[in-house]
């Protein structure tokens, strides 16, 4: 396959591996484009670290590492249009929400560290309020009063990570690619082709995209960047009332507040390979944390548990970008907590990749090549 | 219907309203002792306060009220025979143990306390050992460093409330009672008959019992004693080893632990209506306190959360005997935290007065007069 | 109470029995008109029959009895007022659709009788299309072949009910009313004035509205309309395609499509107390037909099962009205499977009945004399 | 390591990858016979096709593949000492019954078989009883009158897999075992010792013994054997009488009861890949099959529904021995529906093999040699 700029591609095999929210947007964008694509997950769609997303779209918050904001923010002002274009293809609504977050203080160094970012992200142009106690809970009444500040990012948002990522998968169905379910066991990349070795047979193609996440694949004749499955408890309340009409982030727990009322209190960070049970620790911390943001909390009703993987890079970062020995295989995996807020960003930039060979300069942080 | 003493009852006609543990151990005895026998619920056998319960079997802590105690222990006593009786009747195994309890303390002044109890318990020839800290774990060696004493009665047990209440009621019906869902609406009472109005007819009989828990029925022409509805969540979890061979018992919840390593973490206490639906605070609060006595609870998992309501009277004790106006209503409601406990002594009281007119000295401090 | 037409009411103080959907409706009707209520239910809210509702709304199909059509289309036509007026009130969003239902035959006889049902509809001036497998299939792809005829009626629709519910007694709180969760045991209606004794006290009020469906109260000196709880199952099942946009109606079960592609497969109708559990039988019942009329339903997965009680009268008719002896005391129960479509009517009459003493003519059929 | 018949080895370190029911068991026996053994899971124990186990001991029934039942029974044999071994090295009780089997039919031709089979069963030594459809219904009362014959194997049994795994992997510890979550990733197998890769570094061992199941390895130089998910769903049932007292076998479904009146009704085969999640179809089609054996199973509450995978493959039969081409790899997967039955003797059959060099007969059958 010729990858040079400019060159166009015509009928390119692809297979991408992994049907979470990072490959089924791979697998749209490329088959949007023109390429014939194999989707492989042996769970199904949106089945691992998916299944634990809250769903949370809030770079100013969440890009834990600083270097990945400037990625996260692109990728933000990507969503609108993101969004419009998987529920076209679909057919599927998507619940999405761009209601902004408030970002709560319990102590006087949160508020003081609150006040920084404030200031910090103003300079930098990006809409906010810093609020003190009286102005959060005029914003968001069911805040309890040991909040003594806040942060509102207006331009913030949350999203169905599920509804999102089974409308990805039938959008790239929509556009031709196939699904199947065979287990990926190994892949052998070559030059120009690679060679996936499945529970039921080898897969030919162009070209490789590994979106695994957690779920690594030996892959020769380098071995594939490491990542820890880090599981994510979350639990799923439905409320009485209102609890919040933006995402609300404190120090413990978050709380994402849906249309029926429902609220998701997340999440877990817990290194323990993939045990995918819930646990008395688990629910009981986030719980304690809940109900100290939102006292009114107490009284709603347990609905379930979710548990899944997030994958984690060595950096925290993700790994966006071609093998660096083997030129066959891409790479677009440990998104850790940020898979929902980056897949569009990091679909773009794989198709561009894939189908044009244009490495973008945003891979750069990213690329694959950091880890030899 | 003739209840001198000594005079021997045939055909007499019974109707017992309420189909929980006391219910339905009232109506075995009564059949085992030829009653022709109707058992009303209209939920079904086991699903009101028997739902919530852990089946703990300890009179010398769960007493709380120190004049039950005395009845308590006599109804332990009972409690050997009374298993063997329900699954020899029923051919239906009921888990049950009797590997005493452990109340641990937390802080000095419990453990003052406990000293002190233990104490009076040796006072009263009850069997017991009061523990350091090093005992306490020696003994069960799952328990956290927090505990700092502990006080073990040996006598102490445990059963499965489900299990126990679906066996006597088979037993019933296979000494021929006949097992109904017609929900009762109101009650009738006179000198030798009384009639139940149910949402599909009359019944007549000799005599009625209610035992219906925290669902009073209005019955005239003198009302009910009223009761309570108190709300009990109960967390049932699964762990990976052995958290307690005893029932552990402490301030903010106790632990009881079956065969199969699952453990019930009991029990809220909220008076809340009937609102049958588990809370973020209940559930919180339970598996705070468990991890606490426990720490390795804090990697169990989460199987179920369970609801029931447990019927408390006016002064916290049951009401058992007949009415004060009504000579054909008897009642054996009120049972509080105690149903389980006083399950076997509270059937025979209530078979001698209905069947033989024999009022026991243990009925005056429960007697319905009291509430006039 | 002056009830005579035209008097106005002025702090008239009314107790209303039942917070399911019926009475949460009349609460808030009577509170929006001026009145001083109290909404008492010892489950709290939405926790009856509306617990299994699916929240169909569709006269032309379920007015089993030809009688109650009226009623219910009348009832419709209240229908986008009343949910706006209830999510301005309560500042609650409810889930609306008005996107018509599909009645589907699987054999002729069933083809027949639609087609006439089409025709008769047609000459009462109701839109609605009779289509044959094709056009069937044509609107709501996934039907299955078995499907061979379809009857769509545009009007239909349909609605979220524990949403609806909670919005109501939501909205009825904004207008002043207070909720309890005191259990209410009996009620004794005089001329002008009624009193309830509930199990922490007794309430005195100038009118009580029983809206407690399955769950009746004795009320004196005469008895209330006799009331069978009828059990609803109800599966939720989570779809990955889009299933239907209607209501879909067969001979063995519904199919209600939410937005976030859920479907509610319902519902059993079984005379069986008040036993909430779910059983082998009635699931598998459910999911056979449902799988039956869409087949790609079979790889749906289960959420959850719910149970509810539905109050049958015994003519199936609803009772709405004041009691034949009891000028205090009104009756707004046995709305059976009618309860969400009937709730903006029943609001309405009763609010008139009782605020106003207007007997609106709609009251003939439903009225508590005729079961004197 | 040299392993040579009749060799002692003395600080053997050996790695365990898989603790499902056959490496825990491994693990045990290696552990006990003075190895050092690192037993490695990502998802913890007993969390892979474990979880759908019914735990049914019957090689009369289940060795689909007649030429695996000699194994079978062979592995029958050493389960109560399996099990007593277990519980006292680990002090956790394991649920287990040596009951019987009933294999039911259901038409004239299956009535024929189950008299074939009894026919030379009883040939081979083997007690059992073929039953017309009254002596069926003698012995099993809750059989329906579809039942026109059964096969009743007194030999046969049941256990609870998920206890019985917890318990080896427990007595393992107790061994010295180490018990980790790290991924494995790859094995790179040598002469005399073996390298694996996990997310959290490498790990070098005197062998390596392949128990992942369905979660197959990447094994190089030479591929492990192909292995296929089939996923089971597993019905968890609570009935409120007494369904049965042996494993109850038809053509459609199985059922286990136990202790606790609960009954595993069993299991779907679906080739779905690793997707976890129930569905509509496969629970419907267990509960139809149970209810047309068992009528009374229809009022049976449902608890639960549980899903694992079971390997499989190419013949359906295990593979047991040292990997064909690296001698420090050894197989012990393949077990497909048979993992609990041939779990004491595959242990014992590793334990041999890794130890002492000593390859046992029974190994000819299942050799990893077979698939080159």
């Amino acid at each position: 396959m010729d990858r040079r700029p400019g060159t166009t591609i015509t009928h390119v095999k692809i297979s991408v591996v992994g049907a979470g929210i990072v490959g089924s947007a791979v697998a749209h964008a490329l088959a949007a484009r023109g390429a014939t694509v194999d989707l492989l997950d042996a769970r199904g769609v949106g089945l691992g670290a998916t299944r634990a997303s809250a769903g949370i779209l809030a770079p100013h918050i969440e890009g834990h590492i600083p270097q990945l904001r400037k990625l996260a923010v692109c990728s933000l002002a990507l969503y609108d249009e993101f969004i419009r274009q998987v529920q076209q293809d679909s057919g599927l609504p998507v619940e999405y929400h761009r209601s902004g977050s408030v970002q709560v203080a319990l102590d006087g160094e949160e508020a003081a560290s609150l006040a920084e970012t404030a200031e910090s992200l103003r300079t930098a142009g990006v809409e906010c309020s810093f609020l003190d106690e009286d102005g959060a809970r005029r914003i968001e009444p069911a805040l309890s009063p040991h909040v003594i500040a806040a942060l509102v990012v207006p331009s913030h948002g949350h999203v169905r990570a599920a509804q999102l990522t089974d409308a990805l998968a039938a959008a790239a169905q929509a556009r031709g690619a196939r699904l199947s379910t065979s287990a990926v066991l190994g892949i052998d990349g070559g030059q120009t082709a690679a060679r996936i070795t499945t529970s039921t047979g080898t897969i030919e193609s162009d070209a490789v995209v590994v979106a695994s996440g957690s779920w690594m694949i030996d892959s020769r004749p380098s071995e594939p960047p490491a990542m820890t499955p880090i599981r994510g408890q979350l639990v799923h309340v439905q409320a009485d009332t209102v609890v919040a009409t933006r995402v609300v982030w404190g120090r413990d727990c978050y709380l994402v507040p849906w249309r029926d009322r429902s609220v998701f209190i997340g999440a877990t960070v817990e290194d323990v390979g993939f045990d995918d049970r819930t646990t008395v620790d688990g629910v009981r911390r986030l719980l304690n944390a809940a109900a100290h943001l939102v006292p009114s909390l107490g009284r709603a009703h347990i609905e379930q548990v979710r548990v899944g993987f997030r994958p984690k890079g060595r950096d925290e970062l993700p790994t966006i970008g071609h093998s660096a020995t083997m030129p066959s295989v891409f790479y677009a995996v440990g998104h850790y907590r940020n898979g929902v807020l980056l897949a569009p960003l990091t679909a773009s930039l794989v198709a561009d990749l894939v189908l044009e060979g244009r490495a973008r300069p945003e891979l750069a942080l990213v690329s694959p090549a950091r880890h030899s």
